[in-house]
C-alpha cells in the first residue's frame, strides 16, 4: 500500500519539488496539500508544470483532517511556523518530516540565538532525529516520529567533511567552507535583490561566518568527531536556479597523509551509499541537477592543504529529495525509491 | 559650456542608464537627482556601480530648485506621475525630456483608453514633440520644450517598418510584430513573476494585441504613411537583462518587389543615420547591447513575405540613449555626443 | 518482461535524454549503447550525471549484436548516417525509432533538395511511419517496424495548427510560425557561434523560410488538411538550454469564428490526450521543461487574427520523449509509461 | 596629439575590449590591427558590435609597418606567440604592452616550468616592467618600453592581499584564494566544455593549486612582503560572461588586529587610487562589469579569520582596461583617460 503524504506549505520551492518527486515515487502519493494562505490555490495554478499531473486544491492546515488522509506530513514552512504545527500533527498520529530549521539544532539555546526567536516546542525537540541518512544511525530514522530534515548547505558540508574527521585525517580547526548556491535556496518570495535584472550576470558573497547554517554544520561535525569542531562558512549566490558547490579547505592532521588516504576515507564511508558519488573529477552542480546525489572529490595540494569539493542540488539532496529518502527509511521502503 | 541635466526618478533602470551615459558625455553633466522617495538615497548606494563616479545625493522634486541647477529635466517616472510634474518644470523654465508614456500619444482620448487614466495636462500634450530623431523632423526636436521620448518597442518597430511604408513597398494591413525583450524593460520593482528562479530558463509571450505600445506604434506608422496603419503586436519576455528583437511580418504591396528594393529603401532612409545599421546578417541583441544602435535587416521569402528583423538595447536606443540623442539635438550638440 | 532498448549515437543530447527517460521507465531498459566513435567511451564518463545510474560501455554499431541484446533500436545519429544503418537493423529483426530526419519526408525528392544528399534507402522510406501519436493513426505506429520520429519544431507546429485546419477554422495560406528554441537543439558539437560567451545575453533569428523543418511541417499539415498548406517558418535561438516556443499567426477562414470556437477545436482534438495541455494562460517553456507535454493556448485578436502559442521541451516531446511514447505504442505498453 | 595604438591579435576577447576602450579614449586611437590569420578579416565582421564604429581591416603582423603607423603595440596573443614578436616590435621603435603571460614572471626558469615552454626572449624579460599601477612604481611604468600586463586573477589577488601583507597585518602563510571567473577568461575558441548547453546552469572548480596564475600571484606578493609568500589558488568557472570574484582567507599575524585596522590598511593603500573602491558592502561582479574598478571589502570573523572579497571585470581591470591604464602612464596622459 502506498504511503499517503501530506505537504504543508506546498506553494514554495521545497513543496513543489516534493510533489515532483512523489509523483514519480512507486510507493507513495500526495493526498493532502495544506496551505496557510487565505485564498487556497489549486496547486497547478501555482505551478503550471503540474497541470495534468497533480491538480489538488490546497486545503487549510488542520491536523485532524490531515491525519485522516495521510500517514506522513512534510513541513515546507518557514522556521517558527513549523514548530507551531508539529505538536498537533504528532498528536493526531502523523509522522512528521520537517524541512524547516526548527528541530535541527538540538540545543534550544543555540536555536534561539541563531534564529532570534524562542523555541516553542522543546518537548518534541528532545526526540527529533536529524535525518542525514548517510551519517545518522538509520535505525533512529526508521523509528522516528519527527525528522529534522537537514539544511541544504549543512548536507554537503557534513558529507564532505565527516569521513575525514572521523578517521582523524584532518584537523578540527581552521576549517573553511566556501559555498555557492543557486537562487532557489533563497525561497520563492520576490525580493529586490533577487529581481531578475539585478541578479543576472552577478556573483557575490552574502555572509561571512554569520550564516545560520554554520552552527548546524558544527553540530553535525562535532558529533562525528566527538568534540568541538568549528568552521568558517562563507556563502555566495550563483546566478542559476539550482545547485550548491562547497569548496572546503582543511589542514591534514599529519604530514604523512596522502591523497590516496583521503580518497580511501571517502570510499570507505560511502562505498555502500547510493547517493554519494566519490569522483576523481571535479564535481559540477550541473551533474547533480534534479538528482538526490552529492558528488565529492578531494585533493591534497603539494604544500599540504586538503581541499574537498562537494556538489548537490539544493532542492533535492539539500531538501526535498533527502526528505523523501528519510520517508523511505521511516516506512521501510527501498531507500532509493522514487529517487533514481 | 556643459548642459546641466536633472534626472527625476533616478533610482529606476532608465534613470540609472541616463547617469551612465551622461557620465561619458563630453558636453553634459548630471547636476540634480530628484526622487519622490521619502528617504532620499545617495545614488551610489542604490547603484554601487556608480561608486567613485557619481555619488550625488537625491533631492526632493522641486521644480524651482531643479531649474536653478539644470537646463534640462529628464523624467524617468512612471506614466501618470510624469504629467503631474511637467507643467511645473516647464513653467520654471526647464526643457523637458519625458521618458514616460504621458506625452507620446497625441490623441488624449487614445491615451486615456490605453492607460486607463485621465490625461491631466492636455495643454502641454498639444505641443509635445515625439522625439524619434531618425523619423521626426529634427528641427522640431531642436525647438521643443517638451520631448515625448518614444517607447522601447515602438522605436524598433517604427525604424523597421517606416521606410517600407513610406516608399509604398509594403501593405499597411496585416502587419505582425513579434517582439521579445529582456527583463529590464519591466522595471526595477520586484514582482513574483520576475523573481530570478521563476524567470531563469523561461520564455513566454505576455500579450497579444493588447500591449500599450501598440497604439504608439500605429500612431507613428500612420503619420509616416499618411493614413491608418494597424499592427498586431505580440511581446515576449527573454530571460536576459537587456535587448529587444522584433521580427516583423509584412505583405509586399506589389508582386514585383525584390529584396534589393527593400534593402534600398533602408539604405535610402538610414544611409546618413549613425544609429541605424542596415545589415545583411541577422541582427542580434548582443551586438547592440549597451549601444544606441538599432540594427536592421530584411528578407523577402520565396513565397513573397517581407520579414524585417530589428534589434536594439531597450535601455539605450529604446530609452535613455534616445533621450540623450534628443537632448543633443535640443541643445545643438553633435547628435552622437556621448553615444558612440 | 522489459523492452530491451538499444541507442545508436548515445553521446549526443537526444541519446542522453533517452537514457534518462528509459532509466525511469518501469517497462524498459537500456541494454546496448552503440557508438561510431573510434574510442568507445563509458557513457557515464561522457555524462557524469549518469554515474551510479547507467555506466554502460559503448560498443561498436553491429546490427547482429544489437539485435541479440535489444528489441528496439533508437537512432540518435545525424541525418544521412541514420539511413546507412536502418536497413541492417531492420534485417536483423529490430524495430527502429529513428530520431534523425532521414525518414520524415515521404517524398524522397523533397528530402534530397532539403538535405542536399541522395536518399539511400527508398525501400524503407516507403513504409516508415511518421510517429506523432496525437496526429498519426496509432494503429500504424503500433504495427510499424520503422518510426520516423518527428523534428522538434514540427511537433509543436503540427500540434498547434492541425486542429484548426482540420476543422476549417483557419486558412491554409499566410501561416507564419515564429519559433524560438534553446541551444540544445543545435546539438552537442562545440561551434564558434555556440561558444558560451558568444551566446549568453544574445537572441537572434537564424533562418527565414529556409529551415529544413519547414517542409516537414508542411507535409504534416497538408496531410491533415487534405491539400497544400504552406507556412513561413522563422527560427530564433534562445540563450537557454532547453525549450521551444512557437508563436503562430493564422487567418480565420470565416469572420464569424470566435475564440471559443478555437478553444473548442483544441479541446476536441486533445481532450483525451495526456501530453497536450490546452491552457487559457500563455505557455512558458519553463512549464514544460523536462516533460513530454506540449502546452497550447490560442487568441483571437480584436482585429481578427488567430494566434496560437505552443511550448514544448525540444529534447523531450520534441525528440526523446516522443520516441519513448512511440516505443510504448509499438510495444503495447501504457502510452505514458516513463513519461509522467 | 593622439596616441596611435596597434593591436596584435584583435580577434580575441582582450583585443575586442581594447578596441572598445580605445574608441572612447579622448587621447588615443586604434591605427593598426595586426592578425596572424591567413584570411585577414575586417574587425567589424568579427565583432558586429563594432559596425559603424571601427571597421578596420586586419593586416599582417609586420613590425616595421606597425611602427610606421603606431606608437604603442598591444599584444593580445597567446603566450609563446607574444615573445616571438616582442623583440622585433621593440627594435622597430614601438613601446609594447603585452597582455600575454610571457613577460610576467621575472624568473625565466619559473616561466618555463609553469608554461612548459622555453623562454625565448630572456634579454627583454630582464627589463620588462610588471604593470599593476596601484602596486608598481609608476615611474617605472612611465619609462618602460615593455610592459607585462598582469593576469586577470593575479590583479584582484594582489590588490586584495598586498596592503595587509605590507602592513604586517596578516601572515604570509596559509593564504587561500578561492576564485571564480566568467567564461570570457577562457578565451574565444570554441571548446566542448565551453559549449553553451554544457556550461549553462553549471558551476565547478577547474584547478586546485595548479593554475598558472598561482606563481604570478606569489611573485607579486613576495615582492611586496620582501620574503616568500605562498598561496593556494583555486579557480572556479561561473556561468556568466564576465567578472571575477576572489574570496581570500588569511590569518591575522596578531591577536589584536581589528576589522578597523584591516579597513584602514586598505584605505591607506588605495585612498588616492581611482580604480580600487574599498567598500563596506560585499563586492559583486555585476557592480564592476564593464569598468576598470576593483571593489574590495574585508571581514574579521569572531574566531579570528581575515576574509577579503575582491571583484573586478576580468576583461577590463583584469586585462584590457589595465593595459590602457598602463598606456596612459607610459604616455603621460591622465591615468583615468578613457576608463571612467
Amino acid at each position: 500500500m502506498s504511503i499517503r503524504a501530506a505537504i504543508l506549505g506546498p506553494t514554495g520551492y521545497t513543496g513543489y519539488w516534493l510533489i515532483e518527486l512523489l509523483l514519480r515515487h512507486p510507493g507513495a502519493k500526495v493526498t493532502y496539500l495544506a496551505s496557510a494562505r487565505e485564498e487556497l490555490p489549486n496547486i497547478a495554478a501555482e505551478f503550471p508544470a503540474l497541470m495534468g499531473r497533480c491538480e489538488l486544491a490546497c486545503k487549510p492546515i488542520d491536523a485532524e483532517a490531515i491525519a485522516h488522509d495521510a500517514d506522513v506530513a512534510f513541513l515546507c514552512l518557514p522556521h517558527k511556523a513549523a514548530m507551531a504545527y508539529v505538536p498537533g500533527l504528532l498528536d493526531a498520529g502523523l509522522r512528521v518530516v520537517d524541512l524547516s530549521a526548527d528541530y535541527r539544532l538540538a540545543d534550544a539555546e543555540l536555536y534561539e540565538t541563531t534564529y532570534h526567536t524562542p523555541h516553542e516546542d522543546r518537548a518534541n525537540l528532545e526526540h527529533a532525529v536529524y535525518g542525514l541518512p548517510e551519517l545518522t544511525d538509520r535505525q533512529r530514522i526508521a523509528e522516528a516520529d519527527l525528522i529534522a530534515n537537514p539544511g541544504c548547505y549543512p548536507t554537503a558540508a557534513a558529507l564532505g567533511i565527516a569521513p575525514l574527521l572521523q578517521r582523524s585525517l584532518v584537523s578540527s580547526e581552521n576549517i573553511v567552507i566556501n559555498a555557492a548556491s543557486g537562487v532557489s535556496g533563497a525561497g520563492r518570495s520576490a525580493k529586490p535583490h533577487l529581481h531578475f535584472p539585478e541578479l543576472v550576470d552577478s556573483y557575490f558573497a552574502y555572509g561571512c561566518g554569520d550564516h545560520r547554517h554554520q552552527p548546524e554544520i558544527e553540530q553535525t561535525l562535532s558529533a562525528v568527531k566527538g568534540g568541538d569542531v568549528e568552521v568558517l562558512f562563507v556563502p555566495h549566490l550563483l546566478p542559476i536556479e539550482r545547485g550548491i558547490l562547497e569548496t572546503i579547505y582543511l589542514d591534514p592532521l599529519d604530514e604523512d597523509v596522502t591523497e590516496d588516504d583521503l580518497f580511501e576515507a571517502f570510499e570507505d564511508a560511502y562505498g555502500d551509499e547510493t547517493f554519494v558519488r566519490v569522483r576523481s573529477e571535479m564535481p559540477n552542480v550541473k551533474h547533480v541537477r534534479g538528482t538526490n546525489f552529492c558528488d565529492i572529490t578531494v585533493r591534497l595540494t603539494p604544500r599540504g592543504k586538503v581541499v574537498v569539493f562537494a556538489a548537490e542540488d539544493n532542492m533535492i539532496k539539500g531538501a526535498s529529495g533527502q526528505a523523501v529518502q528519510n520517508m523511505n527509511i521511516m516506512f521501510a521502503q527501498e531507500e532509493t525509491a522514487g529517487l533514481l
